[in-house]
């Protein structure tokens, strides 16, 4: 959808005031009155001029630097002391911050009623739009498509589906968790998952499955390793390597090992993440509250090219329940498609659907 | 999976004694002490003989004529005055009934382990082996297969799958509620359903459409008469009409209109029912906890053919949540096995597998 | 919340056209062009004056008798052929049919804002305001308190708390299925509802106990009957039967039995149900999709009393998931209130402080 | 429930190996046929003598010292290059290592049964045998109750309840993540969560309250610092530091800010969170899947007091859905309790209750 930057004449804000900046007192600590970003387009009036600055995401905070005349957004732990700090209770343009909601509008919403069925906004009973689905991805294979995903993924047999996705030009990127790198190679050396075969039963000794992966692992160095010595003959990781896609496993206390590649700093992994959501055109979550919710608050409504040209993110977020595109939604990626399905028909259904349009 | 019947002798149930009857006091009405009967074959002992009642279902009545020798399964409400009603209160065989829940067991179970993980029996996070669905779809294609569906299916767009299941010999028989036919007339007539269309947005004044739907039923006479007048041009009802498959549509509390073709009355619903699950093969439910569960009460584990062959009722039940297959199993119908997904993306991923193995 | 009916005048209404009435062709079969209503106060023109039919509730049809000068509100199914029926294509009142949703508005919804957390309307996450729903016990106690409640709330041993409600004023009425009076009579009678004691085990052979509580129901005659003999102590229906407290019992294809005070016919269900709904100053749906959405369909969102003063209906859905109140909404009974929550724990928590506040 | 010891005899373990060790070949890497730990007691043969080494927990492995005669449960983390681990491929003995899965069996399960309703592990359909759960609160008292716990519990206003019980000595340790002590001290400061009031409305600008929140905490210190300061009079966090009751904060990536408390490294935290499972006599997860399943990994499910004697821990999942307790049993945690509601109504019922236990 093309973008409508805001006529700040017609809306009133011609006169307003610059914005204020005070230093933070000490490093990540905020001097008073400070302003939280959002994920819309926020300008920032600056010697009667309004600015938008660059990484935009929400939560975060404006830093102006008067000496390079640098705007930035800037993460709450990224403060230092003195950086300037924009300073604002409003956001409608009357402080200097103004936050454009509008600028991605659609014409036609059709005749509001004032009765009507089926108006929430994510349901299981309502048609997922598929064909609109199947033409952002190709419309993104040119862009930069982030996938973030949950070892239910894997579980569940999606990983061939996913492998498919990324030999075929739908990856750019992947963001998950040492659980998805871990399962995908017990499933390509022991062809199990949490010791569970694909039709779901178990196998003998199953639990300690997942151990001895993260082991061999550890014995090559690391996953690219691993993948180089030609031991694992399938599956996300090695698909990964092998085409050269990035990929962040960010480390919880939930794992197990961890693994190698895990960033378990908590906010080291943020920075590697940012650095991908930064450049998304497009963002599929699939199957995790946690990284779906992460990258929702490091995620920008919109991508601005190198050019200047404004668009839209598409960001589609695929879940069991209505809870977590719910849950995503309250904590402010209120931009997020929600499907609500198996992450397992999902992935395959996304392969079949697109396979066919190849053909 | 082929039946082994039970051993008797190996059981020590050869010297226990004849089962008791008691007459019925009045209609409806049992006398005390009466057995109620499970889903598993179930022998009861008369004249010494082991023997297996006819249309078997759980939580009815074994009645005996000594004038016609006929042992049957009948449900409270049809248990006439004077009926002689089993008396017993163990399933053991020592009150003279028997139930064999070991004829469908499978031979190789694995190691059992102390200790392992993903052991629920239903969840999200397993992977669905959809090789064996396709194959029972198959198998069953020259049996009975009866599809139980509610209405999210239908708003769901997995209506032009289940049309296609219609026409290829995948549906034998299809139970429903008013909703189900409502809806798919509605989405033939006005292209929504609840007023929603396609992509998932609404239409002008939608939430009249489906009153007028039904007005269009009433208005021709029924079902058929409206398909055969050729104003509807797709759809599952149509599709129905059209070959020949036969449907009930049964009354509830929350139909709006209702159809001329829904059963209202909720015995005569559940005598027609029972017309249909007394010959299935296989059960396919997909998004309905009502339904499914009152074609789980009725339905037994196993189907018994004119030649006296016993093979187990394929039972597969499809829901957005683990929770509607763990009630079902909870009243009992602990055969079904669970697909915890979107029925739109279940119905569109049978059919398009189902039409790659056509080919 | 006090009514604020609407300024025709101000609203550029007084010059409209009157309604059109057009003859239903046949018994239940309406005219081309129909209307359906909604739950908001909808007024009709009729020579000129806008007035608001009785009985209120959605997907009916608006029925004038010149003769009798009466306006109501018709089902589907009561439409009698040569009816004259409201026709109209807009709720605007600019076809003589008007539909106000205003009537209810807040004063203050506080400062709108572009960009904000936590907007889900239903979400486990958000608090519960125990208050105002303690208050709106205490307000409807000399009003009409409807009940509408699922089996779970019986299981899950809600039931000593729905006793206490049902002795102590809180309840006017009980709108529920045939398993709920099954498992409530089962558990006085064995202590066991399907089988399973208040601490969540088995009991033995406990798979037969409803059917030996719809039995003794049988044999005593009615509920009543078996409540006056004095056979069960405790209970939910005892406390109706006891208090005088009327009950309708719908039946359903999932039901056993059915006990004899059950309807079997949908639409006789629905007729008993509605003569309570159009009562109703508060309504209580727990634990139950059927019913919720049964008696959703059939309820104003306004109660008019004989002086003629509208006051908004306070509708309560609680549910374990926010799935069955988006459903609610999604069928147009938007006001609904949800608390999502187990049954036991609602029913135990409002015990408790009611209790406390009786002190 | 008291500890049966296994009898290695009656077993048949007089004979059987002694368990072998390999040397890992370097830090953090495993020899070649390690075996994994389970969270039941597992007796390790060294020197013809069955032994139970300290600090079990699941996914870790065995390692002895020879020199020292130290038999350890280490983590994959903290293996040591040339430290000694137990090989094996059974856990029945045969290797010299037995997993005793008995120890805690109930004298009396009733009547197995063939066919039985309400099977289901956990479901929001069982009654919560509410009893039991404050009997654990009341006899745990004395020992170490483990509260983990998520934001949903501060949002839905269970915070209150929270304070109460940590005031009256029935929470030994707290173990949550940013966002908890986020959201508590922001409603101290705020009376909001995520810019949500109590009653479920928003305030104006609510969005940057928890960096406001966040931003005091850093000003002050810490929050600890804070709390002495007086500048909050409410809340979890104050309760904690009054009572000198010890808390973990766990950093993840989806954390803002984060406090100078919370913990980043994923590896620092479970070791911080460890130090307290260890102790654990009850644990009781309310609303957090992440935390649940990380604490469900570290957690045995027994407790050794010095003295030797081994009880069973109890263990309290509560969770809105089914699907957290299944998750946790699935990852291992079978031992869990499952109680299927909302944080807010179990905090407040439990508060009630163990209230009027007190008078």
């Amino acid at each position: 959808m093309s973008y409508t930057a805001p006529n700040f004449s017609a809306l009133g804000l011609d006169s307003t005031p610059d914005c204020a900046f005070k230093p933070a007192p000490k490093a990540a600590t905020l001097p008073d009155g400070f302003t939280s970003t959002t994920n819309f387009p926020t300008y920032v009036k600056i010697n009667g001029v309004w600015r938008l600055p660059n990484k935009p995401r929400m939560d975060s905070h404006l830093v102006y630097d008067p000496n390079t005349d640098k705007l930035e957004i800037k993460e709450f732990r990224c403060i230092q002391e003195g950086d300037l700090v924009a300073i604002a209770d409003h956001e409608d343009g009357s402080d200097g911050v103004f936050v454009w909601t509008d600028g991605f509008q659609q014409d036609d919403k059709g005749e509001e009623e004032a009765f009507s069925f089926m108006s929430s906004e994510v349901s299981r009973e309502k048609p997922v739009d598929y064909d609109a689905i199947l033409r952002a991805f190709k419309n993104n294979r040119e862009g930069y498509i982030v996938w973030v995903i949950g070892p239910a993924l894997v579980h569940a047999r999606g990983r061939e589906a996913m492998e498919w996705l990324i030999r075929h030009g739908y990856a750019h990127c992947v963001l998950a968790g040492n659980a998805v790198a871990v399962h995908d190679i017990e499933a390509a050396l022991y062809g199990s998952t949490l010791g569970m075969k694909a039709d779901g039963t178990g196998i003998a000794a199953g639990h300690a499955c997942h151990m001895r992966a993260i082991n061999e692992v550890k014995k090559a160095g690391s996953i690219q390793d691993l993948v180089e010595s030609g031991t694992i003959k399938s599956g996300i990781m090695r698909a990964l390597v092998q085409k050269g896609v990035p990929f962040v496993l960010a480390g919880s206390i939930r794992d197990d090992g961890p693994l190698p590649d895990t960033i378990t700093d908590a906010l080291a992994a943020q920075s590697a993440m940012r650095e991908h959501t930064n450049k998304a055109t497009m963002v599929v979550m699939v199957a995790t509250a946690l990284h779906s919710i992460a990258v929702g608050n490091m995620l920008s409504t919109y991508h601005q090219a190198e050019d200047g040209t404004i668009r839209e993110v598409t960001t589609i977020c695929v879940d069991q329940t209505e809870f977590v595109v719910s849950k995503l939604k309250d904590r402010g990626t209120h931009q997020a498609f929600g499907v609500v399905t198996n992450a397992q028909d999902f992935m395959r259904l996304i392969q079949l659907e697109l396979a066919s349009m190849e053909d």
